[in-house]
């Protein structure tokens, strides 16, 4: 990881990019989240519904029947990717992988949050009420943005809290 | 992982699973990739372009200058997703996990893979022949299919060879 080469090929955070992973962390209803198999260690990779808090963290809404429930209980860690490709070249298409770590938001949390997803997520009324599912905060600690070929930066997690507060300031 | 109200929820798979797997390994030009950094082991998930060998074996282009192909040289354990949401609920959409191992292809493979590839992503032309890209086999060991609520199935490695086998034999 520490290869002179691939810091190189990084680029400078600029305003247009942190636009860019704010408009791509407010629009998306889903995102890609990678886990830890908590019996063997194997990286799990699944289809997470996604919302935000009213700071802008994001924040998933999962099944303690699931695969990566049981795998955030056991480790925390977690790295959730945003952004859809398009037409063409799938990599010519932004998308943003956050470094997380996860955790259940406690239920004093869950009136504001369900109301919040909901909104976001209408479908989620079939299944926002179940008993298995609660809803975890996915703190970011780092990013990778990339844009495409030669557009790639890497966000600390300073960077990241202002690009969430842009998050939390979109209407 | 072996709580007894997860396995509950799985279903058995049927020939339709079975076809369904097959219909998204195929048509797939790219997927989710959950690898370990080698540095902490911290789980990273990134986008990939897809192909697939004449086996039917997924097949990915990636450069030496990103994460990941440092994280596979590392540790080859690495988990594929592959398909896509369309409108409603993110998860009533089919997807595909897959735990595989990756391996670099070696050079006497590479005229054949680089053929089906470019046929497969024209757009890669532009890349595949960089000092830096070199071609890896993903092949699958264990896998998740979801096909939305309540139609969720475990396949082992003997039922993902079939379904690979299908995947091989499509047009």
């Amino acid at each position: 990881m520490s290869s002179p080469d691939r810091k190189d090929v990084l680029t400078p955070v600029t305003d247009a990019m942190r636009t860019l992973a704010a408009g791509l962390l407010s629009q998306s209803r889903h995102g890609y989240l990678a886990v830890l198999d908590p019996e063997d260690g194997w990286p799990q990779a699944s289809r997470v519904a996604l919302g935000s808090t009213q700071d802008g963290v994001p924040l998933i809404l999962i099944s303690r029947l699931s695969a990566h429930f049981a795998a955030l209980e056991a480790d925390p860690r977690c790295c959730l990717l945003v952004g859809e490709p398009g037409k063409g070249d799938p990599l010519a298409h932004a998308r943003i992988s956050m470094d997380c770590t996860a955790r259940q938001a406690p239920h004093e949390d869950r009136a504001g949050l369900r109301a919040r997803f909901v909104a976001w997520q209408p479908k989620a009324a079939l299944y926002v009420d179940f008993a298995d599912f609660a809803f975890w905060y996915l703190q970011p600690q780092r990013a990778r943005l990339n844009a495409g070929f030669g557009k790639a930066s890497a966000l600390d997690r300073d960077e990241l809290l202002l690009i969430l507060q842009q998050v939390a300031a979109l209407p």
